[in-house]
């Protein structure tokens, strides 16, 4: 008797941001694995009776730890489960979606991955820019800036990052952004770069705060909001319907 | 009486893969100016009575021109009425949002943009792999290779598209990727990264096929199907549950 597990993208955080096809994954889940970030009233859709785990994996920190949640995914599928595990954003970025892929088909479990409207789709459209823009920000990139020690990962790739002609997108990555920045100034992207600050994308708290990566990056050195953050540089910055 | 607008991320095609907030505001329509890619059963979640206009821009074609698009919106928006402009994918990635943006904020419309799932997100889902692994594929990044004659667009970023690590997404690049795999392979990405063809994404046609960079070239020299794709390529792509 082997259970199904569907992953199921959360969108930015609003409910009206899920897709239709993962609100009737969420109706008809016999148990929902979710993390802190994702939860809410999009775990209100799922049905009675359903279990509903927390997974508690928190951003930038490794508790419980992630072979826990391989299992505890395995286990509840083992059981002829329907299970959906719910991810923020889209769970194919960033999503760390690869260790519990890697369990499942070791456990021969099969599975599918509803995708998702990514944060930073939501951020830019909450900020009135496109991502994108003919001629002026022919490509779109997004990193993360923090490693599972909440650290600037090793290795990345700094000349790409600091072309002035793409839009960046830096997930998790309020508490390293001053380094980031440095690091980009030093490469040559100019300190006065556009760039936008959005939190809680999506969310009744949500703040976006324009900027430039210099300003930001002295923001940010005493930043002490808990509000998770998503941060977007390059020409298209500047633009769209925020003071 | 000034009307509004709503720009809609309709998605990959897939219907349930629209999110609540863009059926909503499709219900609620007056009128919905849609492309010839994101036409047919999202345009029937409409209301009876709703203008559906066709403004006919396909991929690489300029007919009709993107000034008499934003005329028509400005136009139907000014007569008052909630008007839905409907984009594929995600409308700020590729969507040639900024024109339309533009010519609103000129006429003084309000409007909101609704963000949807990429294109890139739900290919990747299909084909049973993350966009993101830690250490291995940190950097994501999504260019467009066909500028508005269908050529590659001049000043694409050849080293930061030549990575290793990271994984990278062509939109409208099924023309063009001979020209660029060569221009990548030059810049020292190797002819055997794995990649991705995936067309007709979410749709009952869908198509996925596993190659690498250089027998994908190869083939689309001598192409000929009719239909969209995306091109994924870098590590990631030799994985997932497509045989």
């Amino acid at each position: 008797m082997t259970g199904f597990v569907t992953f199921v993208s959360a969108g930015p955080g609003d409910p009206d941001l899920l897709t239709v096809k993962a609100v009737k994954a969420l109706q008809a889940a016999d148990a929902v694995l979710f993390d802190d970030l994702s939860s809410g009233p999009i775990l209100a859709l799922a049905r009675d009776g359903a279990d509903l785990v927390g997974v508690g994996k928190r951003a930038g920190r490794a508790s419980p730890k992630q072979d826990h949640v391989s299992r505890l995914l395995v286990d509840y599928a083992l059981t002829g489960a329907r299970v959906v595990r719910l991810k923020s954003g889209d769970a194919g970025i960033f999503g760390r979606l690869e260790e519990e892929l890697d369990a499942l088909q070791t456990a021969d479990i099969p599975f599918e991955i509803i995708p998702g409207v990514t944060t930073a789709s939501a951020a830019a459209a909450a900020a009135g820019i496109p991502l994108t823009r003919r001629l002026h920000a022919q490509r779109l990139q997004f990193i993360t800036a923090a490693d599972t020690s909440g650290n600037l990962p090793p290795g990345l790739n700094l000349p790409a990052l600091a072309d002035p002609q793409a839009t960046t997108v830096v997930f998790m990555g309020k508490r390293t952004f001053p380094a980031l920045a440095a690091a980009l100034i030093a490469h040559g992207l100019s300190p006065d770069t556009p760039a936008l600050l959005a939190e809680a994308v999506s969310q009744p708290d949500q703040r976006l705060h324009r900027t430039t990566i210099s300003a930001l990056a002295a923001m940010l050195a005493n930043d002490r909001s808990p509000l998770p953050g998503l941060i977007l540089f390059g020409p298209l910055a500047e633009e769209g319907t925020v003071p």
